[in-house]
């Protein structure tokens, strides 16, 4: 049998990448009211907030206001996304949260333009520059991100010595200015890969970067999340990105429940009920996908949230409504 | 890398085992349609109703009418399920089924009890019984079936070991009456498999029984299904049941799109993006989800049934809507 890893951890980003697809403003209370909830659950980082244009992603013009209202809970780690100096400079003004940096790299062009209107190479360039600011602002630069890791829906797929050379840049980019990388965070953005894809793209990094762990930022659009969180169990991946009840989903197609993240708690079953670790308390995600619903008004993919976990059975509780068993 | 099979065949089960669980009468003109659109997807075993107790399952009630009325495909088999002589005699009054007798076991007492009032003795005796009914009937008896394999809602979690120890019992029962069993199929009934134990179970049943070939028969109620499909394609299952659209949800938990069988059209079209090959047209595929849809009248959990295929954005057509992708 495969060798799994013994223990992971599930890096909630429900408030964050969940939230800021939402078509309806949220209010603050409610925003805080959640991050709050998670912080409950064993999760060690959660992404709580964006640092961008209120005009283009309105739900998260509120950050500073949901991040000075958050009552932390020791050993959790509250991040904020930040895409430049701008958004840095906002991230560290905000006394709860932890702030790192990124050197954040992406596989189509075609993807980069819409999403923060840059070029492969201004990208690049834009890197460079910040990883100096990081530097001069003592934030950690631990970590690069590579998006749209498998494909993109504007370019098609992504061969994987791409993402292999798009890390040597990171890497390259990071050793100029004297900031050793300790991981890669490979982002599934448009939910391109199947299982083969993560233990290719994943093998092909580990072989060339032996140092560096590997993160995985998956999404569940294809139906394929858990299946490729569970490929890179097999390939040893420890750090994975979710939300609860699988927010995230695309805003047009939300009455259907269509697949965003793949889902906190129903990764964080698979692992559990495999025998790996994640520090969860399974019942409790639940509890706050429920909320993320309520607050979203709208239902939410994740299976468990309907399902529940194999425990209330095992010990004969049985809270969750199960169908009649009918064959087979 | 695993080697993957070359190709594996995906049955469909929805318009039984989808409809079946649904609480409205689904009328029987919308049945036949519904199979006569799978019939073009190039399914080539389609599972399209259930011979049991109207009062028990009201929506299969005219399972003759529907096997009277569709317009049967040449290299496409239509089967009915059967539970005991009256089932099979009925099944085998119709003309454009395909009627083969099946070895059912049960790994949890508990469950036989309530589907079919049984004890694990009595549905062992009956078995002889029908085996040699389906001797004397020249009902061919190919494949043991093995119900709640991998744990069960009332019983709990089923030990490996049980499940060879039924494909004992079913190859013992099957050589007594002169009969070679050529496949096993492993039945995940109430959602309690992950992929670990999909390979436990496969690679013990291929340990013991070399030449029997083993299909899986997975629900997707706690969000595993497509991840334990990959967990058997890795051990080198080649058939799958499955129902389009994830069709075979809970009732009580309808309008929240609670997950059922594993969806036909995401299994397809994880297993043709790796290579391996299905068969079937998964844009037609989506089709029939899209009209199971509309038959049930509540939305479907099948990931594609939202987000489309590759395929379409590969060649640049694009016509499912797309979220506006927001960083990352």
């Amino acid at each position: 049998m495969t060798a799994f890893p013994k223990k992971v951890s599930i890096r909630e980003e429900g408030p964050r990448e969940g939230f800021q697809i939402e078509p309806t403003f949220i209010p603050t209370a409610r925003k805080i009211e959640f991050i709050d909830l998670l912080g409950q659950t064993g999760l060690k980082h959660i992404q709580i907030v964006s640092f961008v244009s209120p005009t283009r992603v309105p739900n998260m013009a509120d950050a500073e206001q949901v991040a000075a209202g958050i009552t932390p809970r020791a050993g959790v780690a509250y991040t904020g996304l930040s895409l430049n100096e701008k958004g840095l400079r906002r991230a560290l003004a905000c006394k709860n949260l932890t702030v790192t940096g990124d050197i954040a790299l992406c596989a189509s062009e075609a993807f980069l333009k819409r999403n923060q209107n840059r070029t492969l190479e201004q990208q690049t360039a834009a890197q460079r520059t910040d990883v100096a600011q990081y530097n001069s602002l003592k934030v950690p630069v631990e970590r690069a991100v590579v998006m749209a890791a498998f494909g993109c829906n504007f370019e098609g797929d992504v061969p994987t010595a791409r993402v292999v050379s798009l890390v040597e840049t990171a890497t390259d980019i990071a050793a100029e200015q004297g900031v050793r990388l300790k991981k890669v965070s490979l982002a599934d953005t448009m939910a391109w890969a199947t299982p083969d894809r993560i233990k290719q793209a994943v093998g092909a990094v580990q072989d060339r970067f032996p140092d560096l762990s590997i993160a995985l930022h998956l999404h569940n659009t294809r139906g394929m999340g858990i299946a490729n969180a569970y490929a890179g169990l097999e390939m040893g991946v420890t750090e994975f990105d979710a939300c609860v009840g699988g927010l995230g989903g695309c805003p047009f197609a939300g009455h259907k429940g269509a697949a965003g993240n793949v889902c906190t708690e129903d990764l964080a079953f698979m692992c559990e009920e495999m025998g790996i670790e994640t520090g969860l308390d399974i019942e409790k995600l639940i509890a706050c996908a429920r909320l993320a619903e309520e607050i979203v008004g709208h239902p939410l993919p994740g299976a468990l949230l309907s399902s529940g976990p194999l425990s209330a059975l095992r010990d004969g509780t049985r809270p969750y409504i199960m169908a009649s068993p009918s064959a087979y």
